[in-house]
């Protein structure tokens, strides 16, 4: 009987004799041909990722993306998004249960946070001060969320004062600050913040995406109760997954909300059951981005083997020798006071007499070094230059600053 | 003045005296440990994937998941943009400008169309003969739009006279169809389709995630207005993209809507100038799946080099061996009508007297093959196997039959 089924080569010539006369039929009906552009093959060139990210992939991460698949439901991929959840927990310093990677970039951990966290009518607090406020207002504004603002320039951090004041006068239940503002280069200091917020019956949100690994965070202690991240920066693995989690507060307000989040595919009855928090057996929800899930997880192991603390110690080092090494070409920190300097990414201001766009272009061309302009207000200010997690060593000091040097050397300079 | 920059030792090791102790401080605060799991190796078994996706990747997609990033916004990876817009145009058949592929999976392509398309109140008519309707159901009455239904059995498919029946009686604005529903096995015919809900002023929106370059599709000639589809399954690239397209009248209606859609993420004004659909400049929107966009671009090459025709031939062939070899096992098909059975993804009745769960679980553990169960509606009721491009071949069909034969003959049988 099986051999029938397997052994079928009369069958089977019966069968292409007659689809061959379906094809001709259908190809009469194929009018867009194939585009000639995909039959030649594809050619990604080698880069030095010294942007705001993504960052270089180191080898491992480069081989876990390789990896042939598995199935989204199979045992071994749960324990796979287990040792991720783990992961996260460490990374974020965290015990947070509802702990996980949604599957895409940063701005949808930020849509996820905001969907799920507020209902139409909530007042959200946005603190702006770069690209990162504007999108997370541009987000809680179109779900309805009564958006109140509070500004400061780009390069400038916030205090816990003028935080305070404005809690006081929004009466805001949810805050929203980014801790690694990428456009203007500022780390934001978080201590206090959390309680502040607690005080006044608010619940924290904090963008880590930029900062995640590159500078001391600690989700718990600082009374975080919604934290993201990207995949794309410190971590080093492709983009296409971000890790967030949420406070006991952020889940019952999550849990006890009125109406359903504006997203299926990002609603998290949903995703705390996909990502096993819930303790029920878990149901197909969405296909998990399986190869992202390995790239990822190989990225919180090498955070995990070489420690927060080492991670964060050499991000600092290493921001430091190339400020040194920055302010010896000439060349002007945008971000005025020291203790608010990213260490993952820096910020120059854009030296006069230049393009920035040409000095970019010339690194690119010249040697294969990505750095970047400035983004949403920063953008025409500054040059941007990004040392992160693989990316962070000496020797990609020293190759910025000679293709800088060779850049400022050779660019066009309008006399002032 | 460079050489100082680069040559640091001295300072180097004055940072690193200072960080020691600053880590020494931190460290303190660290109070969640690295988890061990992650100490241990990644751990990926080789699997036969024959289940409803996700499919194997052939090596070549393999190797473009293993590349080392570029920049999403440098320009070869816009050119690899234009490639797989390219692509996507093909595997349609559209000439549609407003064609790219998502930063999510299949539902998150279903969400980009509700979200973009559909308005607070517009009513929407989904037909529902498995769980993709449901689930567009489900997305489509979290934003407001005012949702009715046109049901039909498990395994079935819809008329055009039915279909016209219900639009004549909902005068819906969009009609929401899946072409390969995977959870049945059914292969809905379109024909026809898209002219009938023209007539109705209705635009036409079709889930091709399980079907698209597995069985004829012609978006263009079939009428079809909002069309979206998969990468992880004939395309045989891992899940995180999907593939999108709308026709004029679409976007006609996504330009002029009066509110902003819930979702910045997903908001088509945004993905058509990061696509190069708007003819202005790029300007940065998300940070796209750079590894996944790799492989998206090889599975649609791929399809490019074979030819459409050839894939379906191919698919049908395939389908209608295996189908022989599964009636020759004395299994029944679940679908009755021949001519609506899906090419790619086989359904078959629960043979009597077995768990599904049992059957699956044995072909697992003794044959390292993926087939599953039912979904949604169809769970309990079927088991499905899949053949999906690169899987689509005669070892395959022969490994499957061999497995399922050994597993009917060593799983628990009850007596009726």
């Amino acid at each position: 009987m099986m051999q029938g089924a397997i052994r079928t080569t009369s069958f089977s010539l019966l069968r292409a004799v007659h689809f061959s006369s379906s094809v001709r039929i259908m190809s009469s009906l194929v009018t867009i041909p194939p585009p000639p552009v995909l039959l030649q093959p594809l050619n990604v060139p080698h880069r030095v990722m010294l942007g705001p990210g993504p960052s270089n992939n180191p080898p491992r991460i480069q081989a876990a993306g390789g990896l042939q698949l598995i199935g989204h439901m199979h045992p071994e991929m749960f324990q796979i998004m287990d040792d991720i959840k783990q992961g996260i927990q460490y990374a974020f310093q965290t015990q947070n249960n509802l702990t996980l990677a949604v599957s895409g970039s940063g701005h949808c951990a930020m849509e996820t946070a905001f969907f799920n966290v507020v209902e139409k009518g909530d007042i959200v607090l946005i603190a702006v001060k770069g690209i990162w406020g504007e999108r997370a207002a541009d987000i809680a504004g179109r779900i309805g969320a009564d958006v109140r603002y509070l500004s400061k320039p780009v390069g400038e951090a916030f205090t816990l004062t003028e935080v305070e004041k404005a809690l006081a006068e929004h009466k805001p239940s949810l805050f929203f600050i980014t801790h690694g503002e990428s456009s203007s280069g500022v780390l934001q200091p978080l201590d206090g913040m959390g309680d502040l917020c607690h005080r006044y019956n608010c619940l924290l949100l904090v963008d880590s995406v930029a900062s995640l690994g590159g500078a001391p965070l600690y989700m718990d202690k600082q009374g975080i109760d919604i934290l993201y991240s990207g995949s794309q920066k410190v971590l080093n693995a492709p983009p296409g997954t971000a890790p967030i989690s949420f406070s006991e507060s952020a889940s019952k307000k999550i849990f006890s909300r009125k109406t359903k989040p504006p997203s299926l595919y990002l609603d998290l009855k949903w995703l705390a059951n996909y990502w096993g928090c819930d303790g029920k057996p878990r149901i197909y929800h969405h296909t998990g981005p399986v190869t992202n899930y390995f790239s990822l997880r190989e990225g919180l192991a090498i955070l995990a083997e070489q420690g927060l603390e080492c991670s964060w110690a050499r991000h600092r080092e290493n921001a430091l020798k190339l400020h040194k090494g920055l302010e010896e070409l000439g060349l002007k920190l945008f971000v005025k006071d020291p203790e608010l300097r990213l260490p993952t990414v820096t910020t120059i201001s854009v030296p006069i007499g230049y393009e920035w766009k040409d000095i970019t272009t010339y690194m690119m061309k010249n040697h294969d070094i990505e750095i970047t302009g400035g983004l949403g207000p920063s953008t025409g200010k500054v040059l941007r230059i990004g040392l992160m997690g693989y990316n962070s060593t000496q020797p990609n000091i020293d190759r910025v600053l000679i293709a800088l040097r060779d850049a400022l050397q050779h660019c066009p300079k309008n006399k002032m």
